[in-house]
């Protein structure tokens, strides 16, 4: 009989307890032994739940138990779940969370413990929701070298984006939407700045090239800049809005940004819309794989959760495998390393004048046109350019003319 | 020291023995000790390779060699594959394999026999190329119901079908442009008549409804029936023809197809193009999960096969839960059990009086236009109707018209 504790009992634990009930049968054929949970650690009460006898307030039960041997960390955000999660695995305890921050921030730290005491430390539901993403990324890739990876991951943003495109809709309009509709939180900053999109591209790069990337040396920008404008030029190139966490393997560094970006129309993620999240895989043998669903959710993060406390209860040893190392020097590549194609929407003084500038420093343009064009507006997509030099361009550039749209072009 | 053989020194077995030795130290890395391949099997002489010394003609020094723990199969077909891999695993060895037929028509038998001698099975090669859909489906679903699957299985008509939609292209040039690219075999039967991707959705059924669905249960249509006027009706619909493999849970029975169909422009598998494959999976908790990528090709292909080899390499004993049971009860849904939308092109003596008639067998239609319709052309989709019943009423319809075109409309 394998026992487990969850803790926390939100939208994602109250969501674990309910899937793994519905199906405990064909999760103990799985296992191949019997499983239930122990303890459900909530400061809250909660009464009238099957599970009544099962809360406790406290942390001390389950470090305590020497029964428990898999805990599911369901509580979210660094205070106390990194406290919790250490002390767990430190007490020879496997532990699975949905917690991305944790494993942004902490991950490489967290994973030598488990491995150090030959537990697991899991976390398929960080990343992706109910897309099996983190071990499809590692087992079945597993020999191919990751060169690159791109991703829409985040529903929030996708689905403001998507109004904006499909609808005309203005930025802040779309957000209220999506706040009426329980997709953005009251305080969509975490969304809407990117950070939410880059503490999951940190991990999916960290498992990709094996070293932990941390969210603050990756350049996060958000989408509360994009204009109808944007929309309506991003259209005459042949391409959608959208917020991308990407990642790209270089020599033994690594680049990676959060960025809005133009991408075709003829690349799969453009057509991911709404609140789903897809996630673009380049390996060297298997080419372009791409994941996709929905990427949050009670019931689609949960599933995420017990499949792998599954997987924790069957490999009673640590699997050696789902690991990576810290990195001490700077790994990831600064912009200054980094070149990128940018498109850029002008008020000029006078419109060929800066025209004549642009071509100058940026050489080729692909002039762009919209709808109700003002007359003194210029916008167009530059070939691939240094990012430093382009910020120095774009500060003599704003001499004579006011930059009202900036967004890179990615090739995915 | 792992030692391994590989069987079939082919397209995906070059690829396979490639991919490995390109990889061999994140392999080694992955699996905690060092692993080479002693043998590989094919009667053909290759000389001026780099592994001359490990070719054999004969299938004896495999099983009777005790060093020999993992088996790579990788030549394809029932025969001589079956009796291999039968003896290999009686005789305590694991085995991996690329073979789709093998596992579509011997799947049930030869899991039972890994489950008993407690050595693994593993065929993640042998539906969608490098996409890994196997293992995902098996392990980070498995704490959901999957209720339907339904893919885009095979490459070489989705590229001929793209083709058509995308040009305008006849069916016939489609494919001879298919070949002469390397994508359609000389006889190209097994992909065009559906036979091909018709083993892939029985892999991937038997494994998510746990009983194995046997091809020769399966409905099977091709796509070499299809015209370019049923493409422009199509669009007229606000769709696209694809050649969808899909399965269904039907209390404890499955409906199960392979056959062309009208997949809405909004969904995510109508955005598939060329060679690559996407397969749909719909569980109760995740909702709708699509993986995506190139279902073909020698380095993909490899890099799965590979990848499992890593699998079976770690895990020494059987790992319980890649099953499926045999079916000795018909478990597939007979067609006059399931309903479907059909679209319908007629060429008709009158055609008012054809729509009169269809009206009344079939209740509200959606009629189609297409540009240089002919005067007596009649094209429309029903809704939801009895397969069997459908069929019946068609016979009855061609007394008075033509039927030039019939494919079904699905709701992926």
């Amino acid at each position: 009989m394998v026992k487990i504790a969850v803790i926390g009992y939100g939208v994602v634990g109250s969501g674990t307890v309910e899937v793994f009930y519905k199906n405990l049968e064909s999760i103990e054929k799985k296992i191949g032994e019997s499983i239930d949970i122990k303890y459900i650690l909530d400061l809250r009460d909660f009464t009238g739940t099957p599970y009544d006898e099962k809360f406790i307030k406290t942390f001390d039960p389950i470090i305590n138990d020497g029964e428990i041997t898999v805990v599911a960390e369901v509580i979210g955000g660094i205070n106390p779940a990194y406290q919790y999660v250490k002390s767990l695995l430190e007490a020879g305890k496997s532990v699975v969370t949905s917690n991305k921050e944790l494993v942004a921030e902490k991950g490489a730290e967290l994973l030598r413990i488990a491995r150090d005491k030959k537990v697991n430390f899991f976390f398929e539901a960080s990343v992706g929701g109910g897309i099996p993403i983190i071990r499809p990324l590692h087992h079945c890739l597993s020999a191919n070298e990751i060169d690159e990876i791109a991703g829409i991951l985040n529903g929030t943003t996708n689905f403001i984006l998507t109004k904006m495109i499909s609808e005309g809709m203005a930025f802040h309009k779309a957000l209220s939407l999506a706040q009426e509709l329980g997709y953005a939180e009251r305080d969509p900053s975490a969304d809407v700045d990117g950070h939410d999109a880059c503490r999951k591209i940190c991990i999916l790069a960290s498992l990709a090239f094996g070293k932990h990337i941390y969210p603050r040396d990756v350049h996060t920008e958000g989408i509360s800049m994009i204009t109808a404008e944007d929309v309506q030029y991003c259209d005459d190139f042949g391409s959608r809005i959208k917020l991308i966490g990407w990642a790209s393997k270089r020599d033994d560094k690594a680049a990676v940004m959060v960025c809005p970006a133009f991408i075709s129309e003829s690349s799969q993620l453009a057509g991911v819309n709404d609140v789903f999240n897809a996630i673009l895989v380049r390996g060297d043998a298997t080419g372009d794989v791409m994941f996709y669903g929905k990427g949050a959710g009670k019931l689609p993060t949960a599933s995420a959760v017990v499949s792998d406390i599954i997987m924790a209860a069957k490999m009673n040893d640590n699997s050696r495998s789902l690991y990576w190392d810290d990195s001490e020097q700077p790994f990831v590549l600064d912009r200054n390393e980094i070149d990128n194609r940018f498109y850029l929407r002008l008020i000029c003084e006078n419109k060929y004048e800066t025209l004549k500038q642009a071509e100058k420093m940026w050489g080729r343009l692909v002039l762009l046109h919209r709808n109700g064009e003002e007359e003194n507006e210029l916008a167009f997509v530059t070939e691939s350019i240094n990012e430093k030099k382009f910020e120095n361009d774009c500060a003599l550039i704003s001499d004579t003319a006011e930059i009202k749209g900036k967004i890179r072009v990615l090739g995915y």
